[in-house]
């Protein structure tokens, strides 16, 4: 399949799959896991993987219209399948040789979903202060903790866990834990206000013994530091997908509305309104996309897993996810307006996009969050501004 | 009760039955009756209904604060509790004197609902163009046609249906419908994203017919007009109580939440935040006051009824309608960024808010109606600027 | 004369003095001193001083729309003329009788100005760093210091000194300091970007000496506090005067222009803007009008300077001048894109509009400062909040 | 000159000649000629111009670059210098060999300026209105008129005029005119409130000759569109440049700047909108550059002049100038808030720079006209939405 021919079978997968599905797919029921093994079924599955490990191998671009296009149709949905990226990207640059062969070709032979144990209640945006603990046991590592929000863990079949390394303060380590590790444990699944056909969940480890190997190369905390770069831009291209439906919603909404004697759609203020919308949209799109040029442009040299380490968080990244949750709320603000009291009800599916849009703003790092780190790494150093 | 005692009364009503029970008010279930029985048996029903009716004759300055502290608790409570003010200032003012004695007494007596049938799918926010009909047929009226949304009318004890009188094509007339009359039907409640502890219905009107005298004096328009005084000023005071909570949910969040090595609420950004907040709350507060003064200052003469007929709608009802929902708006979209992950999950009920809060931009006028309305009633003429 | 014909005759010295004058009140040439002395020949000079020193006694919120009428015409004038009720306020309520009765009623008489020397460079907002020093020295009192910004004084009659207590860290006092006193030097006029019909001067004090008595009762900074609150609401009700033009011109293009084979004033983009553009500015008025109640409520008691001294800053005035700050630079923004190339051009003010629109959020407290100060005042405080 | 190397010796040219030169370029004193000769005789002007005219041949991407450099320093030197790409465009596409080949080599050779005369007054932004007009008399052409805005045309070589053909009510044509064409009369500079190191004038033309063959080919209208894609996307890097000067003088000012006892630089609200615009000038930065390459990519073909017309405007040249207008206007709002007093005076450049980023909205269609179009072209249309 080329990548064009990708992108396409995601069209084909979302009008068929989760356009007209939504109410279902809001209604925080079991986790559709059949809709996901349908995805799977049609070869789409982890897309991103390489070929190495039998994946298509598709980079960050295509990888952002591919989100976007999952999102115009459900962002959860989008969430569900894409996430997996910031474990992968972790384990495909920093497990060893073994392990990350072993992961990624079962990970793509089976279908299956990976995870990432990183935030906890208490840190919160300050990773450094997480208190899960990992320490040594002759050829085992042992892993404490209480970790607060992780996405596809309960059908994951591995996930990352960051762990403080209990022998060195200033020491931290990602650690792949078999999902059905004894001792980890799916505490509860969290009632979100959006994406609800995705699934976050609370996770503790209690005594969690794993091969010291598995233990990948490099500072924990870095190393999701790099991992996040992927799935913050993607964050942002559910913005950009939620942000498309919003709009189409107003244009198809505006071809029945008369509204003074005309159709809605002839009427000034609705397509200055629309104007600014496609603007934001268009701006969104490319930011998407040069972020994920400026990701694909490290991911793709052999020295891909040194020169992020070095890079750290990708300025671009930070700014597609700050824009596209500004802007993507704009969007979706404007257009909750548009459609009168039909839109304040579950006639209309416009309330579902506000709730899922907000989470672009807010997971993986608040606004308030993004504004300190690029103002510490981006502005402070002369250079480095744009 | 002195009208502060009624304040304090509401106040300890809302922290009684309200604060704490937001799941449940929030859940859509059927509509909590009892819930608004208590309220009544507590003597706070209907607080604006004149003393010569039994009731507590309360301006619309206290109406304010009274519907800013059931906000506080609850968006659709205080919705539920007021929106008969629409209907009763109509009757109040323009049904001749038995039927407006006989209504209202028995409304105060038996603690009961009133609402208005006025809005329509095809019309929006057009009402000149609404095809229920009204005919005269020897004493009586006769009406037909399909209402969109309409708050309280299921359980209310009678309702204001605004219709077009078939033979004077100009015509309009606002007729009172007892809530049992035959060919008078609830077809549906809507499911709604917001204020889901109301109710608001679609109804059909088959042949319903009612004495001549129900119909109130003067155009049916110009009377919706005049009423929607009232209820515009109280669903801004709706937002400003939302508002008001998404702040005091963020000083207890803050008090609790540690960032970089100190409570959130010493943070410089958080202050800043909070400070901007409580300006446009002050600033909602004020505007509401100020448009309940400018209707109190009417509604207080002898020639009430007349004098609103000749003034239409207020210019401060409307652009404290508009400037409450915009501001509210602001307000909770920056509340709800500051909660992290927790704020994304029913542990806060900051989504509810959102939610509750959209509706003040919404309902009784968009702001783009709004907005249009401004500018031809109230910047046109150069004497009506301010 | 009442107030309100007060208020018509500023507002024909306005259309007589200011309209049309805008390009030579704006050329920040010599003070248009002549300008001012047919203000006060017109008997409008300090119209806020009370009647027992021969003034016209008038209340905050006629002051509110005397101040809004200049600046309708220009914000230059305006501030020139009410600011030395910052200076006047201190000394009517905490100079000795016979001090305040000899300055008040010679500045009635001579249609002279007051100005205050509190503002210093380094300090910046943060006044208790100021370093102007006065030390006690027999009967005597010995100013020293530099003072950034003061507006009015090289023509004032008296200024009152804002001074750190050399001979108590923590105490500060406030000076009546006549212009001519030896050792008072205006160095500068400072070149402004906006109100350049106002002169705001850089004014040092070398060994200025005049008698114990001259101090005010109580604590310089909080005398400079209670002051500041008559300032900031005019200073907010000059936003309102500048905003109200702005509207004014573009409903003047508005008739001229055509756009799509229309007059603009018939589209439906500039209604909508100009419906938004009308609620903001109601609401500032209205905010506007409610802190200058607030303020008249205190000032109007017989114990005003102790009343004031207890409250401080009035939170009604700070959120008056942050709202129409914020609003009034919305309303000149949006109207500064209307006229097309012609806007950019001296042939319209609107660009005078943004550059003197633009100090409101500046000066007596930028947003950020006054952010701060509502967030300490009234938001920790529970019972202070809205 | 690598395009690096020229990229670079601009930098070196703002440093030298543009950065702390504000006061005098923003005098609105004679043009600055003798500056724009030594841009010049570094052998940077004209840089668009093709290898085969003798120019350096730089892309557009290349030239945002260039554009953001020289705005950092001042904007109408940028404006001055770039916009005659508007001119070069039509000509280097639609002009027969001869023509084009004279034209542009000479323009090379002497360092020359070209301008387009395209505007009026009552046609404003719809130029489908213009009343210029152009008729055939045997082998010429005559033209006569009133353009209203046309930059550099006093000092120019040539300038190409859009003209409504006499003969033929749709058509418009683009006909090179000499500047020293008999009958061309530069009428008046126009006093502008930005840019002001930039002149735009006034322009009449009365029976003006030339010969036919110096008609473009084409419709002059679908030309001038085609044209203003670079203009366009320069002037968005205009305000590129602005933003990012703004920034720069925050910094600056934040490390002298003492707050609550430490330097501003540390203090967290100042790190939040430092954060918040670098996020807006990176998106900036990014748009203008896709815009660029968008534009590259048809520049480059074999067949750009016909594939210019056919595409006609450029959807990101339009999105780029209306968000680098939306977004450059925020930066410099905010940054025009932090300088306290001083900031409002003459100490400080803040208030040339929004003067200077204000018209990055205004010219070259308004955001009302480009909503408009956006919506026309890239939104009704579904295949052409992002």
């Amino acid at each position: 399949m080329k990548p064009s021919d990708h992108v396409r079978a995601v069209q084909a997968f979302t009008r068929r799959e989760l356009i007209g599905q939504e109410a279902a797919l809001d209604s925080l029921a079991d986790m559709p896991l059949p809709l996901y093994s349908r995805f799977a079924e049609a070869g789409l599955a982890n897309w991103w993987v390489g070929e190495e490990y039998g994946g298509a191998g598709l980079g960050l671009q295509e990888s952002v219209r591919i989100v976007s296009e999952l999102a115009y149709g459900d962002a959860g949905a989008a969430f569900t399948l894409f996430i997996p990226i910031l474990t992968t990207s972790m384990v495909g640059w920093y497990a060893d040789e073994q392990l990350r062969k072993a992961l990624l070709s079962d990970l793509v032979a089976g279908h299956g979903f990976a995870s990432t144990l990183g935030s906890e209640h208490e840190a919160g945006s300050e990773l450094a202060r997480i208190t899960t603990t990992v320490r040594r046991d002759g050829d085992e590592l042992v892993l404490n903790g209480l970790k607060a929000f992780s996405t596809d863990t309960d059908f994951a079949r591995f996930t990352v866990v960051v762990a403080r390394a209990e022998d060195d303060p200033a020491g931290y380590l990602a650690v792949v834990v078999p999902r059905d590790a004894p001792g980890l444990t799916v505490d509860k699944r969290w009632e979100v206000i959006g994406l609800r056909s995705s699934a976050t969940y609370q996770v503790s480890l209690k005594d969690v013994r794993v091969p010291a190997s598995n233990a990948l190369r490099g500072n924990g905390l870095r190393l999701l530091e790099v991992g996040l770069n992927a799935s913050r831009i993607l964050i942002a291209a559910t913005g950009l997908g939620i942000a498309r439906r919003a709009r189409d919603l107003c244009l198809d909404y505006a071809k029945s509305k008369q509204v003074k004697g005309a159709p809605l759609a002839a009427n000034a203020v609705f397509a200055a309104k629309l104007g600014q919308m496609e603007m934001q949209i268009d701006v969104m799109a490319n930011q998407c996309l040069t972020a994920a040029r400026d990701y694909d442009a490290i991911a793709t040299r052999p020295d891909a897993g040194e020169e992020f380490l070095r890079v750290g968080t990708l300025k671009s990244a930070l700014t597609a996810k700050m824009f596209a949750g500004q802007a993507g709320w704009q969007v979706v603000s404007t257009a909750s307006e548009m459609f009168g009291g039909l839109g304040y009800t579950h006639e209309s599916i416009i309330g579902k996009l506000l709730r899922d849009v907000r989470f672009v703003s807010i997971i993986e790092g608040g606004d308030d969050v993004l504004r300190d780190l690029v103002f510490t790494r981006y502005v402070v150093p002369v250079s480095k501004r744009s």
